[in-house]
């Protein structure tokens, strides 16, 4: 965060306001630039492996090392891959024609953009109360939306226990990367397939996308999904719940059998 | 909109919704992908000029022609250049050595990511009136958000008179850019740089980079800027205001001269 004085409209008094902080972050695999994203500085191993992971570029085991270095423009995030998935990874880049637009890093064709997704294998049952007490817990962990009001959040719920997880960033693509990569560098990966992401923001299809990749069988949000995030959700078989601001509130939209 | 069927969490009683259609948009330029972007498939040649002009591609005057293309998986947006824009357009494409991410279409270093903006040239003094007025009339304007509760405004306000122009989509970035199309299209062009783009979300630096590329010299959001926002909005000259949910709560950010 950064500390800086801004101006009341209303009145011209001067205030102190705290702001998020958001840079250009160059995502590498064996030096080869595959991304540049603006995102919060901060959980950038978090944001190597969870971006690894819910783009389907390498598996954690097979991220040999993550160097994020500090350069004058912003951060330069260095991946480097075991042999078998920087081999999968060149190969993958020789069949890329062009850069490629928000929210769909590194895929560059109308195909890749509606990539198809195995069905998640993973089994969880969301109650209303569990998602109550996760909403509150997320409420109240979100240090850098209070301070500076601009940064979403992803968190994971497990039912029976609550919040085990939480990140935020200036983007909610970025949140969930840096939460997944929490979820798989800590003791609690094998918990993945058993619990839910929830989310602070819309859910676009990349968020499904990234979501079903992961592995999470459940994905909840505050606000809406898109037509085309709940037919991702339907065909990878994830529980979909929106306008989720309380449990009493939440409509789900995809695999209802995943709630009880 | 797409009408369908959900279930309140609660009592699993069934509901009626509507959901915001999402698609991928393919936008080419003289044939070549320069960008596949998930939006609502709406509003599409506003979408097309105002795109070209916020990322520097091409001036109105250089477009000669949009075709959106409705195919299985999307839309194909093509666009096809004059002259002049096109032999730009290929020079740009040989420079860039790769694909890149989320929020910056179209460029791949850290360099570009952090690009270099013209001052805005533009004349405008909002005041809260303005703005409490522009509010009011952009909360009834959207309806998507309404029916769906999954999408974004860029809304255009110009002193003395209101707003003039709104946009809605699934992604922030991408309303910005319909709003900009739809008013370089019509007959207000001449008063981009006399009024304020109003934003109902967050504000990150590439919405400030769109807008200053635009010409637009004042921005405000309901939500609040990241760091590296109000550092473009200073070095470009825009008047940036942040937390604007009402005039009462607005903070001013850079240049306060921008308001009154």
């Amino acid at each position: 965060m950064i500390a800086t004085r801004a101006q009341r409209l209303a009145d011209r008094s001067e205030i102190g306001v705290s702001l998020a902080e958001e840079c250009a972050i160059a995502i590498s695999y064996d030096g080869t630039t595959q991304a540049v994203l603006m995102a919060t500085p901060a959980d950038l191993e978090d944001f190597a492996y969870g971006f690894s992971v819910t783009e389907g570029i390498a598996r954690p085991d097979e991220i040999e090392a993550v160097q994020p270095v500090r350069v004058d423009l912003g951060v330069d995030l260095r991946i480097w891959l075991r042999r078998d998935a920087g081999q999968r990874f060149i190969g993958r880049r020789r069949r890329m024609v062009g850069p490629v637009g928000c929210g769909l890093c590194g895929v560059d064709t109308l195909t890749a953009a509606m990539r198809e997704l195995a069905p998640v294998e993973g089994d969880c049952t969301v109650t209303p109360a569990d998602l109550d007490l996760a909403l509150a817990q997320m409420d109240k962990a979100q240090q850098l939306r209070d301070a500076t009001g601009a940064s979403h959040a992803a968190g994971f719920l497990l039912p029976g226990r609550g919040l085990i997880a939480l990140r935020e960033d200036v983007g909610r693509h970025n949140a969930l990367d840096k939460l997944s990569g929490a979820l798989l560098r800590g003791e609690d990966a094998r918990l993945i397939g058993q619990g839910a992401v929830v989310l602070t923001s819309r859910i676009s299809v990349d968020l499904v996308q990234k979501a079903a990749t992961l592995g999470a069988p459940v994905l909840i949000a505050l606000a809406a999904p898109t037509s085309a995030a709940v037919a991702a959700a339907e065909a990878a078989g994830i529980g979909l719940a929106g306008r989720a601001r309380s449990a009493d509130r939440a409509e789900i939209y995809a695999h209802p059998e995943r709630f009880s």
